[in-house]
């Protein structure tokens, strides 16, 4: 359907203009004053229009866990996610649906799903979450979830020897899988693509990463990967390579352009130089990091080096929410305790620009996502500037960036196609979505994880705690 | 009105349980299973009942200027904030109304407000905003910020000699005037509490934080005031006490179990020692240390040393929003990061006390507020369990806590009085609020700052930037 937003706020580099954009065949036609309607006219007064921003790292599935992991890091947190992961693909795609919806009202228009995967019923899940990407319409990055060492792999041994079960699926399936899953799903032009995705140096063998640069290379697949979250990961890669994560994953390859990398906290400066060099992205996950106690990103330096970064907002269990405005501001604002000059900040526009143009970029559509402009796809989102919360009337990119937007988002387009109107999302039953959520849980409020009591003591030991 | 609201989910010690609660005359008459209905019978059916947050320190015209001052550190973004603060007390009002909407609908039910007087209108400025809280009926906190030296003076002056201006107001005078508002306005069993409120070290001079404490003393007042936001102030101390701020209110006999000091980055183990002797209260602001780079404030250690810690907005103007439950998941998780062993980081229900029971404390009001107890006021907040951003049932409070909770507030009294119903205020027409708002401002994104660029190179050399 094609249409014109008329008399809407736009950024522009460094001020504001009130503008109209026409919208054909899902790309922008043209964005100027006073243009000619062309299909619907849209009333855009008193309402900014941005771009679509990138929720570039998360775990839909998590939805089932947020709020209940108590205060734990990765390590152990991530052996009580496994121990109760969901494992019907009922709730996978409640979840997908429910991460879709809450990332469109902050203002996502796509999102990249680390999803992870049901064991025995892998192409299934798969299946499940692009059903439920494309019956919401957002723009869907799809990116299996794969390892092929077990949970305990991926804690250092110290001096310790430790004997680690083997994975439960060969390197050699789990490719085989991920080809046939891409044969199947991969569908660019229809809003869903394919990653190929370790799920990062702890848990992945050489092997299982140049099978995926292997795939990632015949299929024109993006890169993605956790990378460097913790300090036990930092010591783990010392362990594996004698070198650090970054330096070998350059060195097999992994990195580049179409690379994004997830979390990214434990890096050293020639790391840094490397991600510059070799072009790769890196996604920030604040609240994940200091939900988890991870650390913080150096994101300035990141910057200052000339490193893509776009913001993800993790999985729910770690977070625990989907809303990347939050994910956006505190990731924008956070780091000003970390560089005493105040010249070096983020400001609110930079944080609009990494979100959206940043999240193109790492995967590969910078000429086609992120900013607006004519020719690029129509992936829009206007805000309703006379919602209370961005109110009085000061800077509305300020006020969107640093403040705490409610009810702020009111029309959504994904490849021109309108999927949220007045608030609301209109391409499925969000009140049917709920009840479904509420009744497929239970209150559990006492439940204890058995394999964090067994591997506890072991990381106490190593962490030095 | 009494009622007694049945079936509702409260916080057992490490569990929850589904109870009855009477309300009579504005108290909390009974709280156990199947009590008889006395007065209006409320469904509490999914919904968890707590008792209402204080937002324990904001100011709140600074609403007027959220979102558009840069990133700019404390005493940059002061000056600022001072040539742009609103003269006029329709204005004051209108932000007071606001402040204390958005406090409501995230769970809070008391205000501090640090309220920054219009010069020729101190009385005035005051009367307006009580008069505001009075008709939304949130329990007010006025704390008139008062100070007796000029803005310039907070800057440290290194080897330079500095000749500040002096302040346009006497100390004798400003104290007057806050004991004339005192007689005027200080009517506690009505909901509106006045407190002696010195903005801080920086600022004052010893004259009026004895002609402060004087005041408490006489009146039963509560006192307030920044503390140690920057280290800028760090170096101030020492320049002008040649000793720690904290060492220096202690020996002045500022500090106290009524006296909450907000913000408190720039602390010594000796500082911290001091306030857990003294019983002073610590208002943790996070959002706005962030926001300003000021820091991030020791809270574990605080906790550890026994310290009462409560939760702060802060202005709108640093934060920029008044959304409690963002301050105390940000406030929570932040720390984090700062001790590697997460045995120490705080839980969800530690952050519910602290948000509660630690305002209470701080307000010397432990007994008459802050937890659900028989014979306390009824503060209360019902959320609605059944809300997406509280979906699917895990933890209640954890969800609440970690999440991001919108539309998620379902009724709030204050003594006994319903104000929120529905998730809607309704004391006061918020849609008329919000009209007021958009029509008293106007989008204003090129504005600069004199007295910015006349301090600017004297704050960077100070600061070593």
């Amino acid at each position: 359907m094609n249409f014109t937003i008329q008399n809407v706020l736009i950024a522009t580099f460094d001020d504001y203009a009130i503008v109209d954009v026409q919208v054909v065949d899902g790309a922008i036609a043209a964005i100027a004053p006073s243009l000619e309607v062309i299909g619907t006219a849209i009333n855009g007064e008193n309402k900014l229009l941005l771009p679509g921003f990138f929720n570039a790292h998360t775990h839909s599935s998590e939805m089932w866990q947020r709020g209940i992991i108590p205060p734990l890091p990765l390590e152990l947190w991530l052996a009580q996610l496994y121990d109760f992961a969901p494992l019907d693909t009922e709730k996978v795609y409640l979840s997908a649906l429910g991460t879709a919806v809450e990332t469109l009202l902050c203002g996502g228009t796509s999102v990249v799903d680390h999803l992870i995967l049901i064991p025995g019923k892998e192409l299934e899940t798969i299946a499940t979450a692009v059903r439920a990407y494309k019956e919401v319409g957002i723009r869907a990055f799809v990116s299996p979830l794969i390892q092929d060492e077990s949970l305990t792999a991926g804690i250092p041994s110290g001096e310790t020897e430790q004997n680690h079960e083997p994975y439960f699926r060969s390197t050699k399936a789990t490719l085989e899988l991920i080809e046939e899953a891409v044969k199947q799903f991969h569908r660019p032009d229809e809003g869903v693509s394919l990653l190929v995705a370790p799920t990062g140096i702890q848990l992945c063998s050489d092997a299982l990463f140049q099978g995926c640069i292997e795939l990632s290379n015949k299929y024109n697949l993006c890169r993605h990967s956790h990378l460097l979250e913790t300090k036990a990961q930092e010591k783990l890669a010392q362990e594996k390579y004698g070198c650090t994560a970054v330096e070998h994953l350059k060195r097999i390859g992994y990195l580049g352009d179409r690379t994004t990398l997830a979390h990214c906290i434990h890096l050293t400066d020639n790391d840094i130089t490397i991600l510059a060099e070799t072009q790769s992205t890196v996604v920030h996950n604040p609240l994940s990091n200091l939900r988890l106690g991870s650390g913080i990103a150096p994101i300035l330096k990141y910057r200052q080096a000339g490193v893509n970064v776009s913001f993800g907002c993790d999985g729910a269990s770690s977070n625990d929410s989907q809303d990347l405005l939050e994910t956006i501001k505190i990731g924008s604002i956070l780091h000003n305790v970390t560089d005493l000059d105040y010249q070096h900040w983020m400001t609110p526009r930079q944080a609009v620009e990494m979100a959206s143009l940043g999240g193109a970029k790492g995967l590969n559509m910078a000429n086609e996502l992120g900013s607006l402009t004519v020719g690029k796809k129509a992936d829009l989102v206007t805000y309703d500037l006379t919602s209370l919360s961005l109110l009085p009337r000061t800077d509305p990119i300020g006020l969107l960036i640093l403040g705490r937007p409610t009810h702020a988002v009111e029309s959504v387009w994904v490849n021109g196609k309108q999927i949220v109107a007045d608030g609301k999302v209109t391409t499925i039953n969000v009140d049917e979505l709920r009840q479904q959520l509420f009744h497929h849980s239970q209150w559990d409020t006492k439940r204890k994880s058995g394999t964090v009591a067994q591997i506890e003591a072991h990381y106490r030991s190593i962490m030095g705690l």
